[in-house]
């Protein structure tokens, strides 16, 4: 009963996936630069592929906005003799390819390169790429470029067409119109009405006159076969199918994760990464496009019930009937509705709101999210990741560039310890006691000294001449070589000035690694367990041994 | 009195350096590629010009012997009519007029890329191939190459000459003999007496027959002037140009700022990078290569009792006049002598303990440095430089990438709070206590909730069903746009099992910037200001409002 009942539910979010999917697949195919019916074998024996293979039983495989762009500005470049359609299907061969291998070799830790700023900047840039292209159609004009200057020069020459202005007006304003009116129902029901409705127009009246059409389609059965095994063709390809392959897992990642974390479920990273390597394998041998998670169609399996993968075997099942029913009059279809559908569906998902919650928390991740989105509308999709990632590790490694060092005295009454220049707090002058707030890296190592010597000083004319210095090293999560080889150089500038080196609450991994090479003992460095008991050890008491910070279950 | 006595001081280290830097810049040249006058030019003018506007009293400037090694592969492959001393002058040119872009956009952070494995890596890297690199030309053999496959493959058709042999293999023995069993001033004045000696015994007899001499040169008289102004020459250089910047400039702070510590002195990076921009900008424009700070004789300086940049500045006197003295018995001058003289110095710098060190302490990093040193001498300079600083980033990406988060409990009978996989410490059940290793930010950002929502499984399972995760937050330094994201979905899957999110000693800039969003508020998280406070904190107590955290000097 149970098992039926899960059967149940996922048939129904099947068939309403599948609603939304038909059209989607089709308008991402040409979106692609790719004859449309490329959108519909994509999106059925991939998902049979993921539904074995993945784990997230909300993910609404197929081909996705995003990746489309990025398709087309792969294929805009093939050498003579080879159509995008071969050309689409050697991308996924090498998709699928690279996912597998990354998969092998556990790099699902790599899409971590992509920060939120990034993406998100990625994203909105790719939504308004896509949107500003698929304006000439819906107008009717031969206007085209995968960036807004390339799209802008080659308008005067491009020419409009009333008609299809007309289809296409009328489109977007019934899809917004159901969005903002309607039910919800009809709201996911209205692409799929309005591209039959459209076709049904077209081809019984005259009304279509001047508006391209998709066309007659060569056939409808599902090209089954190896993709062109063209050695020069798949290197050309390869650096396109890299960031493909890391855009198509990082972004289904990100819905699957989140979903999985409001269905209160685990989700296997690896298992997802091995899902997608199926499924655009599968794509590349019938006559697919490279496919990934869409975040819209994951919202609605989600939302529709779906309980299981199997959900993804019945919206394969009712594209294929979709596939026997559309293939008459998919020829009379008229673009510009295509388009409408293309620019309503991805024109949802925009939002500065993102660029503007960046901007108020961290400025310089904002820019760098205003960055990459500019570099997508102006340059190229590449660029954009490029200095997405980069910038992102350039943001980390500054972020961790000063050492800051805090000098800290004891919050009246209490065993706690702050920052001296934030809270009113007690020091006592044999003792300097200070706070390193950053892992000790190659990348902060060299300032320590200064920041050290200089507290010192500050101290000497403050409170009084201190004999020893005590370091709470509790936030220091990691020292590598090049930050031990700047506490010996500390320990020595110290020593020169008659100080001794302390730590206190030295976390244990940390501690570990010195111990593991002797530095402390050979260094004669005390260490406290608490910064308080530090701080109220004088001469008279005796230095814990390092024996009692040893063993576990022991102070 | 006090001024006159700086002034000895300085002139008897200046002395002292010189006959240091006589024998090392003529062979340093010729390490280049270089006549070697070219290496007394770069010791003269050069030298005055840091003396004006560097920081260290105690920089060896002139010709260093890493820095002659990449001069020499830059120089490698010049088009035809440009020689290698023009060549060697835009290359200084550029080296100057990076450094000073540099100084005034302020980049001198930059230097921290190279990590202390990257640096000592490809030092020793650089100071083992410069030594193999000598090798033929103590013994007479022809063979020549950058890289070890290079001089090996062309071993066979180098032949050898017996009396090169003899010539090189007295100079080592000569020289190793000096410093082993010698008194100090012997083996500091070693290098020089032996040129002198093989200059005279190689001009008075008939002993060197056979031996390749340094040869007549043109002429010893300065060529002042501006390097060749040619567009397609500087564009060849320039990559290594930045590479020689780079490395010099690191090179340099590293002993300047090391013996400024030994000094109790104060070193101004800014101020290191205008003086050695300037020292490359006049070796530029007085017939010389590019210079940095060297190892050996900065210590050297130290050691004599510089005092002021004042011996610099007698150094280059002492310079002037050697090349008055010298201008007649060079062309006598044995090359088998020059190589000794080069081997000995270099391999004095070489040892096996930092990687020994590094593997000990960190095995990732000491894998880094022997990677360094492998491809500085298997494949090429830059090559090891780029592997390096993306080795380095790579090794901070990855530890950062996992966000350790640890339980923990409270050490009976105190305020602090430990790991319990690490001491034997007290839980309550309706709080799980949690303390966050890491700053979050995007490249761990997105296994935090898994790795939370671990911990509280674990907590259900061992001391009872929780209500609230009290997050320890004193080690978190930073928390960027994907971490703030990631503390958003925690905070609603933790919302979704019914518990609330609490922290507690945030650090006063982290909380400053949630608090400037308003984060902490919309997503009602109570703050404490210590762990121990928010142990205690029943449903009884209040929640201690924001305000209370937000005024200095109050608790």
């Amino acid at each position: 009963m149970r098992l039926l009942a899960t059967w149940r539910a996922d048939l129904i979010a099947g068939a309403i996936v599948a609603v939304l999917l038909i059209p989607q697949s089709l308008a991402y195919a040409m979106l692609a630069g790719l004859p449309p019916q490329v959108g519909l074998y994509a999106s059925l024996l991939p998902l049979l592929a993921y539904a074995a293979l993945g784990s997230s039983p909300v993910l609404g495989l197929g081909p996705v906005a995003v990746l489309a762009l990025m398709i087309a500005q792969a294929l805009g470049a093939l050498p003579a003799g080879v159509s995008a359609t071969e050309g689409a299907l050697v991308l996924a061969a090498e998709v699928g390819l690279l996912l597998a291998t990354a998969a092998v070799l556990r790099l699902d830790a790599l899409s971590s390169l992509l920060s939120v700023p990034a993406l998100r900047g990625f994203e909105n840039g790719a939504t308004l790429m896509i949107a500003a292209g698929q304006l000439p159609v819906l107008l009717g004009s031969a206007a085209a470029g995968f960036t807004l200057p390339a799209l802008v020069s080659s308008a005067p020459d491009g020419g409009l067409g009333l008609a299809s202005a007309v289809w296409g007006g009328a489109a977007v304003a019934l899809l917004l119109l159901s969005r903002r009116a309607g039910p919800r129902l009809l709201s996911r029901l209205a692409p799929l009405l309005l591209l039959v409705a459209a076709m049904l127009l077209s081809a019984l009246t005259p009304a279509a006159r001047g508006v391209a059409q998709v066309g007659a389609l060569p056939s409808l059965a599902m090209p089954l076969g190896l993709p062109l095994l063209d050695a020069a063709l798949w290197l050309q390809l390869l650096p396109a199918a890299a960031l493909v392959a890391l855009m198509g897992f990082v972004s289904s990642l990100a819905v699957s994760e989140s979903l999985a974390q409001r269905r209160g479920e685990k989700l296997l990273p690896a298992a997802e990464m091995r899902g997608l390597a199926a499924a655009n394998l599968v794509a590349s041998v019938s006559g697919g496009m490279p496919v990934a998670g869409s975040f819209s169609r994951s919202i609605l399996l989600h939302e529709a019930g779906s309980r299981s993968r199997l959900s993804l075997v019945f919206v394969a099942v009712f594209m294929a009937l979709a596939m026997l029913l559309l293939a008459e009059p998919l020829a009379y279809l008229p673009k510009p509705v295509l388009a409408a559908v293309i620019v309503v569906a991805v024109l949802g998902g925009f939002s500065l709101r993102p660029y503007r919650d960046a901007w108020r928390y961290a400025r310089e991740e904002g820019l760098l999210m205003v960055a990459v989105t500019a570099a997508v509308l102006l340059w190229s999709i590449a660029a954009a990741l490029a200095i997405g990632v980069v910038g992102s590790i350039a943001l980390l490694i500054q972020r961790t560039a000063r050492p800051h060092v805090a000098r800290i005295g004891r919050v009246p009454g209490t065993q706690h310890y702050r920052n001296l220049e934030r809270y009113a707090v007690e020091c006592r002058p044999e003792v300097v006691g200070l706070r390193v707030d950053e892992s000790l890296v190659f990348t902060n190592a060299r300032g320590l000294t200064d920041a050290v010597l200089g507290h010192v000083r500050a101290h000497r004319k403050q409170v009084g001449p201190p004999q020893r210095v005590l370091m709470l090293m509790a936030p220091v999560n990691h020292i590598d070589v090049s930050g031990l080889t700047a506490l010996q150089e500390l320990h020595a500038a110290l020593a020169a000035e008659g100080l001794r080196l302390e730590f206190s609450e030295v976390k244990g991994p940390v501690l570990d690694k010195l111990k593991a090479v002797g530095w402390l003992e050979r260094h004669d460095v005390s260490l406290y367990l608490s910064h308080h008991e530090g701080i109220q050890a004088g001469e008279h008491v005796l230095r814990p041994s390092l024996a009692d910070h040893d063993a576990p279950g022991q102070l």
